[in-house]
């Protein structure tokens, strides 16, 4: 069964945690949720509670297929994790998917990982994209690789169906 | 292009609305939120705010192919709403889907459809639905011809499976 790791911490944009959890888990998807400390409960923009599942220290990236990021204003929390940024890392030097959202682009920025790369975010920190070397554009959502990003809650159908599609597609490449 | 309705207002529980909103959006149905006033926003249990796309004394019944109730506190107050009830035994007699979840039976309880229908609910509400003449049973989802039921936000893969699963059969019905 595929695994997959979602990020948490507080202040983390309700619907754009809970809308790829949900349906990753409806396609058969097993999601485990990681943040700070396990067992603790994050809450998000809106007040919807999130319990972590494992603890960022505790992630070993290679057992996972990829990795969706929230938005809100948890990445600029995220991005203080030294051991998020590694999962980041790993994951990406392993050609996994990695699927952000809104202000999540930050967490890949400070992962180092996105010079020449195309993708999208949340109007509001296209300049920190494109100062960390991205190729910024304003689409609902922006597939280069093994990256996945859209703009905001309302791109989550789109979101979510290229992640889908992505993880579809690495599946079929494994298996031939 | 498919259509079909939301109901909300204040104290809806969040993920079982947007779950069931986002996840039709992604499959290509025209969702619309009626609450009881058109352009007013109204508050998730835990603080997600939903604008109302259309009032409950503007909804045409038979311009939609099922609707959806989420949970929450939400369904105390919908049942109070003549209208909503209106809304919900046009549906009904036109065999059209009613998916409803957590304590949205009670809007079913008070438009008079549950006797000898098979369904599910938070467990709260079990003697309320056996009261109307329902038959219960503690399952992640229940369908008994147009009406489909489930427990909690837990059981959301599974709820909307089966609304995605029944919109296609009562599509195919018609084309043959």
């Amino acid at each position: 069964m595929k695994k997959i790791l979602i990020l948490v911490e507080d202040i983390y944009e309700d619907l754009e945690l809970w809308y790829p959890k949900i349906r990753l888990e409806e396609a058969g998807i097993h999601v485990s949720v990681a943040g700070p400390a396990a067992g603790q409960i994050y809450k998000g923009k809106h007040g919807y509670p999130c319990k972590a599942d494992i603890a960022f220290k505790d992630v070993v990236a290679s057992q996972y297929e990829g990795v969706v990021v929230p938005g809100g204003y948890a990445p600029d929390k995220l991005r203080r994790f030294p051991e998020a940024l590694k999962i980041i890392r790993e994951l990406h030097s392993a050609n996994k998917m990695i699927a952000f959202i809104c202000h999540a682009g930050w967490l890949l920025i400070s992962a180092h990982i996105l010079k020449g790369k195309k993708v999208t975010s949340y109007i509001a920190i296209k300049d920190d994209m494109e100062n960390a070397g991205a190729i910024w554009s304003d689409q609902p959502v922006v597939v280069d690789g093994n990256l996945i990003s859209s703009r905001s809650p309302a791109d989550l159908p789109v979101f979510a169906k290229a992640i889908l599609e992505t993880l579809q597609r690495s599946h079929k490449m494994k298996a031939s």
